[in-house]
């Protein structure tokens, strides 16, 4: 199993690779170079996925969402589960992680835990289940509930069902099924364990009808900043995808992780922090700038005004004159996408911005890093060595910007060692370098000496 | 769009194939021949399905199951959940249907729906959902649910689930995506549908994330032949998997769906008929019966005891006397698998059959075509023709039988114009000959011409 280090010894960038739709913006389905039905084209999912693994990405990861009206960004009408999606892709790749969103507040961790460890078996060792509590007000009412469970309440379910499903997960030692022909002997009894979990959210007897797989478990990220984000990842969650908008926000909250992770008993090195990021590159800065612009243009005000309002529970900011100051909107967003709605009313209000300019920077902000395939290694190196994340998790600024990303940064990267040349294992948690978790129920070594005795 | 029918205008022998661990009976992952690790080896499943493809059936089919025990057969301790096993053959398979089997008891119409379509959409429409209600009472502890619901509660449930889940199949019209690069317009909003379904057991808003695929939605299925398992399929199913132990038995099961199928103002063909059987093909009857002895004989009368125990609810039958008659448990099973188990108590009646003779036979019985390959293509050739069925869902009766049967009888079927040289189409519903389902509120022909004016 990979450390994650390089071969001199130190650590090594991770990359995460998003798949979701026609890369850009909202809009970016309009550009020339777009396949505009990326969304639900299993075709291009695919060329992305190996165009990923020639790049040794460590993982592809799918956002979801799990209710849609009819001012919803184009690419989230109509678009692939992302478990049927990442299944079908786990069998024409072979050493990429597979990274798909689920929701913990509308499902039911039985049936998780059973489709993620199916397509941890699928993949031999490469799945991933990025956690979300679904932001949507509007998602109740896809689920026969009364009401959507506010932030707080969210996240203590998530909890619980995270500690549901890894216990399922621990259903059977990795060594207990024997399959011995002669004997006729299956699985050993004493490697085989029910749950009996009883909890607040949930009941689950088990045992799963799944066994462990080559990574032992999936891998577990968690998306969102919050505090109750930070709360959940610390205690249950191997990685954290999240998007801080400078270096120096970015250090503060991969210290402030770091930090609770210790304080509840895990090792540093147990999680490992994501930035979200876009990139763009050009022959020349003024030519990124071009690509930025071709692809930004698409989008209508309208178009921004309603990707706005999707953060804000679906508000109608229409109603609002575009080119005066940000409208003051009370707690809207607390209850749905808290970190990020936090930013942009702070930002608003520290800046001085109009509604347009808030509504066309959220819908088609200025990526993250944008330049020459130099500049924009430059800019990933600087963020990475100084502390402020443990890898990217990366998503073209125009529909081509991934393939270039591949062709002319990777190599870069690579030539300054901060990226793999080749995949040092076969399971994505081996990419990640994470510790192979050993099953709650297995003897310790000192145990099993102990009772050879 | 197929119709089902050979080139010379009769009607042809429809396929499915199942996968579900090593094929054979319980113990056969001891054969010699067996991949004992079948029920969770996707290169296995991968095989088995291009074989399927090579030999041009309709569909592979996967079961499922939502409790274990220590009990449980030894291939459904650890084994593949069906959806993302099937979106990952999806991948590397062009033709041949996808089945898969998922509860209406202990799951979500909104989740159910999109991951049958997005694997419509993997599979270029290839999917079907074999439709079952969960038959085992402990399926309710895994699930947090006090009780599990009885038989016809079950199913009426599942008619809801399924008429919500067709609802939210029709929520984009199959033109409704414009995708107009210059004009901006991602799609019609007249063609976009919600559904606000308000009922029993079940509140949905919609619309749903995904749109129709090239069959229109997934082809449903439905398991089990009591009575209502009949009243569900008649009213909301395309195809029925059955198993009848007679030819006789068999016309009555067809002629009775039929006629409840017309008395649901249906038309006859909307639905086919499915007779689950095994194969087994020897170079003579003697060889298929050596063949068959040579895996029946891996399974103990213990194995057959637990395996007779899991139709009754995990019943323990080993507290009765083997060689005495079939005790009398009254009325256990009646909320589980209620068709098979009162066969199995019916038949015990009749023939005076003792406990070990039971559970032998449940546990590897006879397969329902045993012999040389024109014997077996005669049998199968013989219920068609006597209207029996409409095809078949063929599980090999050895670990090697299904290779056979392709290899063997396929030929032979196709020599007398039985079955397909080719697939005629690209989609299930293509293969099954199965009419395109109209979007329920796509305007009709006159309706276009009235508006027209």
């Amino acid at each position: 199993m990979s450390n994650g280090k390089n071969t001199t010894g130190s650590r090594q960038i991770k990359l995460g690779a998003i798949i979701q739709g026609p890369s850009g913006n909202m809009a970016a389905w309009r550009h020339k170079d777009a396949i505009a039905d990326a969304s639900i084209n299993f075709g291009y999912c695919k060329a992305l996925a190996k165009k990923a693994e020639e790049g040794k990405f460590d993982f592809l990861f799918v956002a979801d969402g799990l209710y849609i009206n009819h001012k919803s960004i184009p690419h989230f009408l109509n678009r692939f589960e992302p478990l049927t999606l990442l299944s079908g892709l786990a069998a024409v790749t072979s050493h990429i992680g597979l990274v798909a969103t689920l929701s913990t507040s509308y499902s039911d961790p039985f049936t998780v835990a059973r489709q993620f460890s199916s397509l941890d078996h699928v993949s031999e060792g490469r799945a991933g289940w990025n956690v979300v509590t679904s932001p949507l007000e509007g998602s109740a009412k896809n689920f026969s509930r009364a009401e959507h469970p506010e932030h707080g309440k969210r996240y203590r379910i998530a909890k619980e069902f995270l500690q549901v499903t890894k216990g399922l997960w621990d259903s059977w030692e990795d060594d207990a099924f024997l399959r011995d022909k002669d004997s006729g002997v299956f699985f050993d009894p004493e490697k085989l364990h029910t749950l009996h979990h009883r909890g607040e959210y949930f009941s689950v007897e088990g045992p799963l009808n799944v066994g462990r797989s080559a990574q032992g478990r999936p891998i577990v990220f968690q998306a969102g900043a919050s505090e109750d984000g930070k709360w959940l990842a610390s205690a249950e969650a191997d990685a954290i995808y999240t998007r801080q908008e400078t270096i120096e926000l970015a250090r503060e909250f991969y210290q402030d992780v770091k930090k609770r992770l210790r304080e509840n008993g895990r090792r540093g090195d147990d999680l490992l922090l994501f930035q979200g990021i876009s990139v763009i590159v050009g022959d020349s800065q003024e030519d990124a700038e071009r690509k930025y612009w071709e692809t930004a243009e698409l989008v209508t005000v309208e178009n921004a005004l309603d990707y706005l309002g999707r953060y804000f529970e679906h508000y109608d900011f229409s109603q609002y004159p575009l080119d005066e100051p940000f409208p003051d909107i009370g707690d809207l967003g607390q209850n749905s996408f808290r970190s990020t709605t936090d930013t942009i009313k702070r930002k608003a209000r520290e800046l001085g911005l109009t509604l347009r300019q808030v509504a066309l920077q959220a819908a088609t902000p200025l990526p993250t890093f944008l330049g020459t395939a130099e500049t924009v290694a430059d800019g990933l190196q600087q963020w990475f060595e100084a502390g402020a994340t443990d890898g990217f998790i990366l998503r073209g600024g125009t529909p081509t910007a991934f393939d270039d990303f591949v062709d002319k940064v990777i190599p870069i990267l690579q030539a300054r060692h901060l990226f793999r040349d080749d995949y040092e294992g076969k399971t994505l948690r081996d990419h990640l370098g994470l510790p192979f978790p050993i099953n709650r129920y297995a003897a310790s070594a000192a145990e099993v000496l102990a009772r050879a005795g």
